[in-house]
């Protein structure tokens, strides 16, 4: 762990409430994380309690949100951090922001895919959610990663990885309206597909804004809308 | 304007800032709706040049998120701000993000609507998302009246608008499948009412989160995850 960079103080009181800070943010993730598999195991095994799991474990991740954000406030109250320290905080508040949005979306995914998974299994779109879903698991994975490893580098690649998921959802959509068009007694389910689809692009945006924290925390430099060449120029990576 | 809560400060110059974040949200806020109202326009009179518009002025209101955010980072650092002021700071930094994801959302709806609106003037769907584009629009304007008079009760009221908002979509969703399986040539029309209605829904979500840290900015509670009595009760408006 690469915490270095927040423990010149002098106060190991404060270094330690930054530490718990930065723990409890992975916590929440390590949370979030496992809600997004169960709702991916649903789409996969067609099983409706899996939802159901999801919606009473949804209270525990907001929980944390708001445990998280009236640390970081009491912290900025008693603490005044400054530079690398403050940055932390802010981006601490912006991320669990995030994870609890990504909470919500995996909840959707789980209600909706127990739903759409009757009869669907072996077709075409089905697989290519599934892809998709290995896409937006893997970003949230790497994007959580470049948070505890404090690692700009990586959470570049996780902000570049996302066109990639948004290529992958305008696939699905567009094939998802042919088929309905096709059948039109398929068209609740290809809705569903599609909203599902939906959900995940919106994890991946999510995933894209943790990382773009992240990049912030390091460099101190708001990357957001900056197309990705000025922001690998802006943190010295060309 | 109720700004003494957040003026007895020994630095006038630190009340001078405080002061300037406030009214920069406001023009942010200000940008927002005209790109809403623009956005609205787009659906009523399918004028096509409306997106194009809204997505011409879209970075003024992304400048504009990175300017307050990086004000606010900077009064954090130097002024040390505690109680009602950190208060605001905080609540300026979330409420920027979710004025500049209206925007986002304004800007789809105005594309979307420019491309349904060739034949679909008439028709029954059509005049109920202008009645969804009212409440929203209404929403809007409540929360930024609130978070400007820094008023909980009014804040309150957006909160509980949204379960409308929210029914109103869920009806004209339901309706769009039904019409799309008894007219499969009328799918991509009723997708887009259907993705018009939703980004409508979700800058209703928006509203809401911004009228949440109105509440919070002047009680100091954290009322997210919270059921509307169990709000009430906390704010002492039972």
């Amino acid at each position: 762990m690469e915490t270095e960079k927040f423990s010149h103080h002098i106060s190991r009181r404060f270094n330690e409430e930054l530490e718990h800070v930065r723990s409890e943010v992975l916590r929440m993730g390590g949370m979030v994380q496992q809600h997004l598999d169960v709702a991916i195991q649903a789409i996969v095994a067609a099983d409706s309690e899996l939802g159901l799991r999801i919606a009473a474990e949804d209270h525990r991740v907001n929980r944390m949100e708001v445990a998280i954000d009236e640390e970081c406030t009491r912290i900025l109250a008693t603490r005044s951090p400054t530079a690398a320290d403050l940055r932390l905080v802010i981006a601490v508040i912006k991320t669990i922001t995030d994870l609890e949005r990504i909470g919500d979306e995996a909840q959707k995914i789980a209600t909706l895919a127990s739903r759409l998974t009757v009869d669907a299994h072996a077709d075409d779109e089905h697989r290519q959610v599934q892809v998709m879903a290995g896409q937006v698991q893997e970003m949230l994975r790497n994007a959580l990663d470049a948070f505890s490893r404090v690692d700009a580098g990586d959470a570049l690649a996780v902000v570049e990885a996302d066109r990639l998921v948004d290529e992958q959802y305008d696939m699905i959509a567009r094939r998802c309206i042919t088929l309905m068009m096709e059948d039109p007694r398929s068209i609740q389910r290809f809705l569903d597909v599609t909203w599902v689809a939906r959900a995940l692009e919106r994890i991946g945006d999510h995933a894209k804004n943790i990382s773009e924290y992240v990049i912030y925390l390091v460099h101190g430099k708001d990357i957001r809308h900056v197309g990705i060449d000025a922001v690998r120029e802006k943190i010295g990576l060309v």
